[in-house]
């Protein structure tokens, strides 16, 4: 980590009473964390010029950087440009690029500039703008004893938009020897952050001191973090990357990014470059494993329908369950989710199937068959496999659970892997 | 609101680096902000001994109540208490109550307490203990140069349960003629909340001052927040809630408490009064619509099962739409909603349905139908309405929306409601 010294300024009274959870300030920190800065300290005012100055005023005499969120827009609590001219002594004034900036934002939503609008080109005298690729306020930076503040908007995707260029523009030239880091990343699912930590030390005796590794867990899956400073090093951190990948196995995703739907993602990328096509038949997740697929865009191309059969008469009106089975076996059981699947396969003429049938809780269980109960089907007509599983937790998380593990199977089984998952051996 | 001076310290460097989003704090904000406490300023700092020192310093001597979250834990970085205990000159010593907490909760878990769990017996001499009734953490109070200083553990569910006991036990005898507030709530949905501030204040041309009126939006919905502290008001509160949810009307739902699927759940517990059923068909929702249901406990009792229709191929083979209706007007048509719904009433035998065909996006769209079209589809085979709308926004807001509005409709028909909805008016 670099030894500057950054503090966040976070204003707003929606910040304060509870109205709004604060995600912009950890993404300026997860993103200031990728280039090896550390926020050190962040504080949160309400929309009041004196706390603001003197939340400044402090910060300045002990950051090298600040970074304020918040107060530019052009309603009579966005204090910041004004808090700002009062610390620096340095007057509101009419910024001609500011002015500009906004014209065309006008321009392009057809929209008349209103007096409130024009309030946010007035910024203190002589600070450097900040381009706003999406709306009306410009960012802008000033510095002040030897401290640059730099005055981002509150809306997070106007923030989003512009972090990349302030770290470029403002940052990058503060840091002594700034290099980016080289990274690589690896989306991990059905091994945890400990287990897999574990597994990491155990297998590499040594690790290079040149690579900084991490692991963060978003559950239920995990990050892990290969980097590197120096471009020297790039070939060494894709041997690691490489060994780390083959240790890990297929435990890895070929995803770039975890988002809540990224099992269901890498199973649609699979299937069209197989140019195949799936079907579900859901019990105990009602319909999540389907809405989950088709959240992808594109989806279509590779799924043209799917069953939710809750109750028993369904299983066997939609998908053909035999009674026989529902009766001898009941609904949760090995036979019936095989049956569905089948079923579900034969109705819709897919190559692929998901089939779940479980006890989601919280009523419902017994002890022969306890609440977590799910037997999960999935393959094709040539390979179908079914397997139990006891997953214990709400009614949410068991039905998040349950889709993301249907997912994991049947994309293991369509990429040909031999291994079973962890959460498999063992328990089979 | 109260005079109290409130502020908080939030500690932990996986809240400063971007790891952890801190929902903490805005939890503890609103709580405190229904008893009419506000808080003035929040500080986030790193498990640094120094650092959390000097920032309890300088807020005791801003505030009457410092309210810190987070460092109580078992393990080296966790340094609340040797905090307090520096900043109030009183040494950490053995607390027998906490000790014997701790012994309690090992019991329970039928674990055995290690010395890093024993670490947090340790707390400040002549501390006041807080009760945790979760975790192995309790919480304490001290009070320095006249401010009170509340430590609480950072696990969200164990703050979460004592904070209740916090402001009656340590808060409230602070607070001079303190009086809980009396709040009545709306939960509404299809008016936005600029629209119902305008609908409020045209309506009352006078607004009682014994009641505070208040609006937040939690998108797709508004809360509607009326509260009074004394109880001599209490009639002229509820006369004024009868006023205000007859003005809003049925755009109010009969629900305490806004999550996700506040509107699947009003639904069911309207099915489950009438002793009625539902199914739905599914085109572009891809399933969202059944889940959201399904993730209601008990929603079985009302719900045998539901079709994703995708392809046309599916709504043909799955619910009978016919390939004519297909051809001549489109998939995403009046006419097919209404053969969609019929078929799923019919091969589910439900009591009501719902059903959806429209352009989910990004692709797909064109002039005459443009993404963001959708035919909902709603009723009874007695009493079958369809509506066509033009949502706006990215895949996933457009499925949640029409997911939503496909609820709001159908329990209007299944309570007798007359008016149509606002976002109906003047559309159809």
């Amino acid at each position: 980590m670099s030894n500057l010294s950054v503090q966040l300024l976070l204003t707003g009274d929606e910040l304060l009473n509870g109205d709004i959870v604060d995600t912009n300030s950890a993404f300026i920190a997860a993103t200031l964390k990728d280039v090896g800065i550390a926020v050190a300290r962040k504080v949160t005012a309400s929309d009041n010029m004196n706390q603001l100055v003197s939340e400044l005023n402090a910060m300045s005499e002990q950051a090298d950087i600040v970074i304020v969120n918040g107060g530019l827009g052009p309603t009579s609590d966005d204090y910041t440009s004004q808090a700002l001219a009062t610390l620096t002594s340095c007057p509101l004034e009419l910024n001609l690029d500011a002015k500009k900036h906004l014209e065309t934002w006008a321009m392009r939503r057809n929209a008349v500039l209103s007096d409130a609008n024009m309030k946010q080109a007035y910024l203190p005298k002589g600070c450097e703008i900040i381009d706003n690729p999406i709306g009306s306020a410009v960012g802008f930076c000033m510095t002040f004893k030897e401290c640059k503040i730099i005055c981002t908007p509150g809306v997070p995707n106007e923030l989003y938009a512009m972090l990349g260029s302030i770290i470029t523009q403002f940052i990058q030239p503060l840091v002594p020897n700034y290099q980016c880091y080289i990274t690589e990343r690896l989306v991990v699912f059905g091994i945890g952050e400990s287990q897999l930590q574990t597994l990491v030390s155990e297998y590499f005796s040594s690790w290079p001191n040149e690579l900084t590794l991490g692991f963060r867990a978003q559950s239920p899956f995990v990050e892990v973090k290969i980097s590197t400073k120096e471009k020297n090093n790039e070939a060494l951190l894709h041997t690691y990357t490489s060994k780390l990948h083959q240790l890990i196995g297929e435990h890895v995703l070929n995803i770039e990014k975890i988002h809540d739907f990224c099992l269901a993602e890498h199973t649609y990328q699979l299937l069209k470059a197989h140019n195949k096509t799936i079907t579900m038949a859901e019990s105990c997740t009602g319909g999540l494993i389907a809405h989950m697929f088709t959240s992808i865009p594109g989806a279509s191309s590779t799924f043209n329908g799917s069953f939710v059969t809750y109750s028993n008469a369904m299983k066997t009106k939609m998908i053909n369950v035999s009674e026989h089975t529902l009766k001898n076996f009941g609904a949760v059981s090995k036979d019936v989710a095989l049956e569905m699947a089948r079923g579900a396969l034969k109705q819709v003429g897919a190559d692929y199937v998901i089939a779940v049938t479980g006890i989601a809780g919280p009523d419902g269980g017994s002890a022969e068959k306890p609440v977590g109960s799910v037997w999960i089907a999935w393959g094709s007509a040539e390979q179908l496999n079914c397997h139990y599983f006891l997953i214990k937790g709400s009614r949410h998380y068991f039905q998040k659970a349950v889709a993301n593990r249907a997912f994991d199977l049947i994309r293991r089984q369509i990429s040909n892997c031999d291994a079973p998952p962890r959460y498999i051996q063992g328990d089979s």
